[in-house]
């Protein structure tokens, strides 16, 4: 955490300043998100960093979710957690999850036993854990994130959409009504609208899209609860088949004592619903102390509880741009989350591909408001998330249908075990890549950085900060502050010494008026202001000089211009393969490594490729 | 993090729910604290976590700290503050000392050179990090604690000590008068008083206590700057000696920018005072300059600053029974912090050992007015800290000395350095050590368990916990909740299983009415609410089979009688070397390890010595 650079101040260093313009109560706004979930907090999380873009947040409920919904947090969602700001909070109370069991009938096809156990993630696929932790408290950390930013944001609640328009040329182009909490309508008017309002989303309907797909009739039944059994591994993930009473999933939840259990119910005959069953919660119980038999399950309180068929159904497009209109003109309306995907909780991913949609989205709308890039980035957000449901909603068809086909023998279940074992990387939520695009280079580099996948997010490892030196994660510099990084790794010998290829590098970046950097940053900004630019050198950091650096990597700032010493790091030699070996970067040549505004990777190329680096910046971004 | 145990509640669970009976105007309490600085804070956020005890906090200044004084955080201190549940956030918000700088005149006697350069805290000395945060926010982190708690217990601010009565006869012995916001008199009646109230307490004076020792006549400067320098060290802590203009110590501060410096000015003479040098900020600011040349010097902001002198000082007791009496009369009043020790701020002390002195003296006030323990239980708090205060006085002398002769040569230059790395485990406060008492058993069964020394803190290490497959600290599982631990490290073979060491132990533990457990748990509480048993098996977590364990190592809790899944360990075999090898258990027999409820360890003795924990327990604590 970086602070007191313009001033000391007392308190809490999470709290910013107000701004000046503290945007509350206006009725025409940047940016107007609907929706309270996950993928409208995120959304709104990010957009409260800019004080200078008006956001509003309007939720049909009363007031903030207090307990069922969701609850699986993926690595990478505990990784984007971090660059909010609040990491440390759900690794403090969430479960982790370290390992699954899988059980099933006995040879002889009765009972239960425990046919395997397996670590759930595997070694360094994130330096963050899984966790499971209630939607609720994602929801407030976002919230609080949210009234500590200097915009103050909080959501407008008891406010349901109930009708939007769109009028291309006025400058606010999209007017959105509400039904207010005693019946009054409200008018917003907006530059941009983002429907994050779940399933039954009003903002996709007036857009005209449809979510395709069919519902598989699986009905399925959820509840937390409170319960004592003698079934050894209900503090851990276990996937149950019985010989004939179906499927539970359990997922233990924080505190302790907590547990969850996805519970496999009937199949849905012809045009019936969930609803129709009347499904009860002692209807649950019931069922899940039969497939759990002979292991007893006492249950004591059921503090939630939901029953629902599993569907996969995706939109074609997550904004208002037909295909055909695509080259003239730049969307004004989008739709995230459970708006645009609906999928089982099985694979637990529904809150984070949400929120992986908005953080997507956030950045880019920021950078579009804000003047630094051209209005056309926008398309990329339908354009990457759309292309990354449809892979998950295909993703979750094949997983449902496995947990709820009866594995006939041995052979068909360990099938599904080792299905399971593979998606691990899937539902840690780190194989999401983008394919090439206005703003994702093609791989012409990757063997530069072979662990460092162009189109997918930055994957952190352990260095050793020099100007401190201190032990930490590289990944965790990218904050969810809308800039663009520049990461250099040095190649051998570069110590960072005058005439070296990084030297060069950073005095090309800070003086060439060609350079990204110049072009870019807003004349009385920080020189990082918009991208920040980063070494590795491959030396220990007792064996480097730091004043003999570049100044770019011990840049001046603030109003008294003093030095950030946080812009240069070493290997960490402690903590096993230092991050030349771990990510396979080219030691001789070294690589630079841009990075999204949302962590993701976006092009790796030479180190003194100059050209190379104005041509990726030039497709999209906006001079000042 | 337990909760939901007794029902699912929603919102932050560090909020307890409020108790019935809140204390806030009662003037009558069970403990009255004087002073709201580090000492005074530890104590009450200790005593908040009991609601059936009435604390209030008093404090002469109108509100909280909110810039300078002490802020070195040992790593002892975090290890603490992890018990109070907030660690977290200090490691978020602070700096971290990763290494010290040592610089000398160059060979010829002129200038700067780095001299040195070391690892700050050795390897393996704690699992916490050795940081520096503003003492203000420590502060706020206490205040949040004590809010958080059941009690909901806030300081009564404006309101200044200036009485103290005993009566030794009455229900409530104590009587204080303070002067409130409008000079108005307040008169509190307590229990027990303890004097938190830092060098000039007025308790130590109605105790009839001095400060004894002598002032070295070193005057000192400190300040909080905002600089730009070309000191390539300046984020590293440093030290630096200079030629002939004196010596400095640089300690970086949080937020990247500031930093603060401890300067030498001159030796005082005669009855002369540090005041009467009208110290300035401006000269402070050139003496650095000179001491720093030829690097520059250019201060942007004076966040904060103060001069003083240098003294070490310490009582002869830290409560008010007189040696003479100690057999028949046990105290009422204490004092605690900078009340009976001051020293340099050089070793970064200060801060530390007050809050150790509290978290000592809590729990044991705890346990006497909840009628767990006799009162003769609180001797041991001066017989232990006014020891170690004696000790830090004498490590400080030595080390105010060294730091201000001006090293004649290379050899008398090393020789601080050297003495500076030895004393690591000291400043880092691991290395307190209780003498045999009657809560501090004798090093008779030292060897079965060789790392974890008897009077010493519970060195943590990393397990896995069984339940649940977390890798964890061990430490970690001692939380500041007043309870005892009994840590069962089991011998080889033993898994738990019936007829083992540990079943045997187990079985005894929750049967036999001699046992500890039995004994001194009221009816009707949780098996674990005054010792917590909890085990460290030989053998990996998927080796053991979590339903063959002892009931005790799975107790039934809370009104639901829910399974605690949380009672056993085992190695982490990815972290190192497995706990057994890193703490020196004997891997035949395993050991029993007591740990006070301030983490200290009590007792080492043989898994299947019943009598000798009854013999311990027997001497101090009350049978229901
Ligand atoms: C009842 C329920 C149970 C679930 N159970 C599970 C589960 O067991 N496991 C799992 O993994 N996932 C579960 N999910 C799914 C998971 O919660 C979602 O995938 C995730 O919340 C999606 O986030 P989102 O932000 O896109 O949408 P949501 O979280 O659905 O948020 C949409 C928000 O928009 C608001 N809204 C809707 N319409 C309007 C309007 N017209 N005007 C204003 N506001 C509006 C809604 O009130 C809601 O707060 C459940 C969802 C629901 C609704
Ligand atoms: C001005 C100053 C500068 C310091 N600078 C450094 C430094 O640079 N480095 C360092 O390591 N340490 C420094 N210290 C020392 C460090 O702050 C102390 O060691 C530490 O705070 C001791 O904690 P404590 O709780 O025992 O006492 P204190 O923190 O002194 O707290 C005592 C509290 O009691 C209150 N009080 C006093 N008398 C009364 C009364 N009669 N009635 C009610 N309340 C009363 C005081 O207002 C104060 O809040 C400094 C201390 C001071 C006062």
């Amino acid at each position: 955490m970086q602070y007191h650079l313009d001033r000391v101040s007392t308190g809490d260093p999470a709290i910013s300043q107000p701004s000046g313009a503290i945007h509350g109560a206006t009725d025409a706004v940047d940016v107007l998100i609907v929706g309270c979930g996950p993928a409208g907090l995120t959304l709104a999380a990010q957009l409260a960093q800019f004080p200078d873009i008006s956001t509003r947040i309007f939720e049909s409920k009363s007031g903030p979710l207090e307990i069922g919904q969701a609850d699986g947090i993926a690595c990478r969602s505990v990784e984007m957690f971090e660059a909010f700001g609040f990491a440390e909070k759900v690794l403090k109370e969430a479960y982790w999850v370290n390992e699954v069991a899988f059980w099933r009938p006995n040879e002889n096809g009765t009972g239960l036993r425990r046919a395997d156990r397996i670590q759930d993630v595997e070694d360094d696929l994130s330096e963050m854990p899984h966790v499971i932790l209630s939607q609720a408290r994602v929801h407030d950390f976002y919230l609080e994130i949210m009234r500590n930013s200097a915009s103050r944001l909080e959501p407008d609640y008891s406010r349901e959409l109930i009708g939007l328009t769109t009028d291309p040329g006025a400058d606010y182009p999209t007017t959105a009504t509400f039904r207010g909490p005693n019946g009054e309508t409200e008018i917003i008017r907006a530059r941009y609208v983002v429907g994050c309002d779940g399933a039954r989303s009003k903002v996709r309907k007036a857009m005209g899209h449809d979510l395709k797909g069919e519902a598989a009739r699986q009905l399925w039944g959820v509840m937390d609860i409170l319960a004592i059994t003698d079934f050894p591994d209900i503090r851990l993930k276990a996937a149950i088949q019985s010989a004939d009473q179906g499927s539970i999933l359990i997922i233990p939840r924080e505190g302790g004592y907590l547990v969850r259990l996805y519970i496999e119910l009937d199949t849905l005959q012809g045009d019936e619903r969930a609803a129709d069953r009347g499904v009860t919660s002692e209807m649950l119980i019931a069922k899940a102390g039969d497939i759990l038999a002979p292991y007893t399950l006492d249950v004591k309180e059921v503090a939630w509880w939901s029953a629902y068929e599993i569907g996969q159904r995706v939109c074609d497009a997550f904004d208002d741009v037909p295909d055909t209109e695509r080259s003239f003109r730049t969307p004004r309306v989008f739709i995230a989350g459970d708006a645009c995907h609906t999928h089982s909780p099985k694979a637990g991913q529904g809150m984070n591909v949400s929120m992986a949609d908005t953080f997507n989205l956030g950045w880019k709308l920021a950078a579009v408001l804000r003047k630094q890039a051209a209005p056309s980035l926008l398309h990329t957000y339908s354009e990457e998330r759309c292309a990354k449901a449809k892979e998950l909603i295909d993703f979750d068809r094949d997983m449902a249908r496995l947990f709820s086909v009866k594995p006939k023998n041995e052979i068909e279940a360990e099938q599904f075990q080792s299905y399971f074992k593979k998606h691990g990387r899937y539902t840690a939520g780190v194989e999401t890549r983008y394919d090439p695009s206005l703003i994702t280079a093609s791989d012409e580099f990757q063997h530069l950085a072979a662990g460092m996948k162009v189109g997918m997010r930055f994957h952190s490892a352990p260095v050793v900060r020099l100007g401190d030196g201190k032990p930490m994660e590289l990944g965790h510099t990218i904050k969810a502050d809308g800039r663009w990084r520049l990461i250099a790794f040095a190649g051998a010998g570069d110590n960072g010494q005058s005439g070296g290829r990084i030297a060069s590098l950073c005095h090309y970046l800070e003086q060439d008026p060609r350079s990204p950097v110049t072009k870019y940053t807003p004349s009385g900004s920080n020189i990082d202001a918009v991208i920040d630019v980063r070494a590795v050198f491959q030396s220990s950091h007792r064996e480097i000089a730091l004043e003999a650096l570049p100044h770019l990597l011990l840049p001046a700032k603030g109003r008294y211009g003093l030095l950030d010493y946080e812009k240069a790091f070493c290997p960490n030699h402690k903590s096993g393969p230092d991050i030349f070996d771990q990510r396979g970067i080219d030691r001789q040549s070294g690589a630079i490594v841009i990075v999204r505004p949302d962590q993701f990777i976006a092009k790796i190329q030479p180190l003194e490729d100059h050209s190379g680096l104005e041509r990726y910046f030039d497709e999209f971004m906006i001079s000042t």
